[in-house]
């Protein structure tokens, strides 16, 4: 397919002269004939062999006449041209597979998608659209939007980790709850989501959560969130709309993420993050602040050199400098 | 239900004037004519709409004549509150799910229940009374005392992590161990446990694992732990009785964590950390002392000014100093 | 058993006094009759009940005369006395379980044994002698090489976790990509590999990955690699040959860890790592250079009193100090 077609079906900016490509691959395993995507300047020079790439803008200047084409998202063109020149993307069977276990209380919207082995519970509402994966168990009482996708192996609304120590032992708190989820949610492979103690464990419209993710009971995730990879969220905390959790990051109970904000990969938050915020560090705090002081800590040991000295000078200027 | 009835037989304190409640629901979504419950005086005074709270005694001083009852375990009571309420908390259907995949070499005890799709292996034990959730695994020879709770897709007795590296690659070592679990222990979803190499992984009586958490080969976990979620515990490792392990946690291999020891929230813990310590931070240590020194470093960026100027004026006085 | 003929039999040298064994256990749980085996002096002298031990080369001396093996990979050959002693490793029923779910549009190898509950998607090629564990969900066009092993629960080829953001939405990026893996490759329960967006997330051969581990889309993992419990590895990552990453370790996207190159535990990878490096931190750096900076740290309250001392004195000298 000639590159001038694709760019005036999918109404992109052609720079450069035209090519011909059967096949959209990553930069580093690209042949001729492929044509790639660059979201990076770093990413440009690299050589590779692919025959067409989709650039920013702001890297469209660089690539003199080579053939490209100028989008705003790179990856998501190249998907969609991916899907023009016929390529096939991930998807699922369509329907209710055979070995799918569904209970007879559970309901189900038009066009559900269920791979074997999932297992969907007694009272669960599924809406319209939705994909859930083979061996995903959604126990009963889980509420669920419309075209939400949930991977393999998924777990949502298994009890809380509630627990009171009684008289030298761990009695487990009954959870009356249930969880309840928007619209275009997806939800990663082995990510666990626990229902609450009353009321509902909430996720909201539009909202992303990776794989081996954890959330716990009553927490209320908002709406349009991205939440990485190995992210582990405890109880009853709230992430307000459009916050992004990079991978690993742990937060304590009863923490409240402010809209927008981004937290750093493996932050741990042990308290509230306003609005808009950007935080990282072992023990989350402003970014900004968290990198001067890592910064810092890595000068240290030179800046000690001196600072011994002048002590020990002091020390024999005024004996009592350490008293 | 008036809450004077709930009181009279739960046992507990009532204060304040009588009230109607018909549900126990979280203190963010209560409704009039709810009962919620209060752990911590922060939330004491959050608008919320509920009719009734239980709370500890040391907070109800501060409710005046707002319906309440007092109770050392709030949580706990309200739960109470809500199977005397009529509502009915997470289970699962008792007896073996037909979808089950049970060896015939298994052998159960009485009421056992199992969720469809999960699979027992042969020569396992599995005590009265427990629940095995959908889509859990359970590996041959794993013995499992009673009243348990095993949460979907739990993998108990993989394959440990084992290799020898021989002549350039890694060489598997073989398992020949099993899992050994007590009494009232709960496992939760896609949590693993891996088999011994020899004998046997342990889990003690009264033990309470969250969702997430990898426990490796040969480790020995005492009675009436908490192990919160995505805890990593790696091979060969003894945590005593009553230890708490915070979300995240990672555990070096060969490491003792001593009896009633809490461990904070991503805490790596590199060595033997005595009975009844409280440990923190990345490089784990005495928790006073991980914050006093976090505190210091937030504080070195302006410290550091003052030390700059100092060596700048005495790199004027004794221009050697810093040699 | 006599230790002598397992001496011989595995080639090992034997020194003290021989000695009957029948089964192999760690040195905790080992009684009278056992065989155990030593990796490190710390455990040499800890009391303990086994009548013979395996132990490495340079230890072998603080034994004096009691029974032992010389061997330098102790525990290995304590697993393989054990297949001697006619103990039973850990495996899996041979063959095809009648419960796993096999797409007709799969291929599979010779003597390929697959659990309950696995499911194995279209267009997928498994090698010869690969054992797939109850429940693991293998997607649509995956493939494996010769002798891997999956453990239960891990998903392989599911969606990547890419999204654009536009017009106030995250947009999902269609995969179109596989996941291929190579021969002798072992893979944890519950562990994530993705697809890739295009092309294919590639595993190399003899590459180990433990427990709850996620490789997310695109990512290149090179051969004989050590990946432990876990880790989180972002999209588009390189990691080269024979790479160790400790557990939980977390790298952000498109960086390369170099050949050789070892990550401590918990380290969290924001940048390229050379080959044969070892590194550690929560802002992951050179292992020595870390170490010197958590030691200062920890020093630092310490030292901190005396440079006040001075910061006041010279303050009094000259009032302008800390302008």
């Amino acid at each position: 397919m000639k590159l001038s077609e694709i760019a005036q079906t999918l109404g992109l900016e052609r720079l450069g002269m035209d090519a011909d490509v059967s096949r959209v691959a990553p930069l580093e395993q690209a042949r001729s004939g492929d044509l790639s995507f660059v979201n990076d300047s770093k990413w440009l020079n690299k050589p590779n062999a692919a025959s067409a790439w989709v650039v920013r803008k702001q890297l469209a200047s660089n690539l003199l006449d080579r053939p490209c084409l100028v989008s705003d998202h790179p990856a998501l063109d190249a998907a969609r041209a991916g899907l023009l020149l016929g390529m096939t993307p991930f998807g699922m069977d369509p329907g209710i597979h055979p070995q799918a276990i569904i209970h007879p209380g559970a309901r189900l919207g038009a066009r559900v998608s269920i791979g074997a082995g999932a297992c969907i519970g007694d009272g669960c509402l599924i809406g319209d659209d939705c994909l859930i994966h083979a061996g995903a168990v959604i126990h009963r009482g889980t509420v669920m939007g419309a075209r939400c996708v949930v991977q393999a192996n998924a777990v949502i609304g298994a009890d809380g980790f509630g627990y009171e120590f009684v008289q030298g032992r761990h009695i487990k708190i009954p959870h009356f709850g249930t969880v309840t989820i928007g619209d275009d949610v997806e939800i990663g492979a082995c990510t666990t989501i626990d229902r609450a103690r009353f009321g509902a464990t909430t996720i909201g419209d539009g909202t992303k959560i990776d794989n081996l993710v954890q959330i716990a009971h009553n927490c209320q995730i908002g709406k349009n969130c991205i939440i990485v990879g190995q992210v582990g969220i405890s109880g009853s905390c709230h992430i307000k709309d459009f916050a992004v959790l990079a991978g690993q990051v742990g937060v304590v109970p009863h923490v409240t993420i402010g809209q927008g904000a981004r937290i750093a990969a493996s932050t741990g938050v042990a308290e509230d993050v306003p609005d808009g915020a950007t935080w990282s560090g072992w023990w989350g705090q402003n970014h900004r602040d968290n990198k001067i002081q890592i910064v810092m800590m890595r000068k240290l040991p030179e800046l000690l050199k001196k600072i011994r000295a002048i002590i020990d000078r002091e020390e024999v200027r005024s004996p009592d400098v350490s008293k």
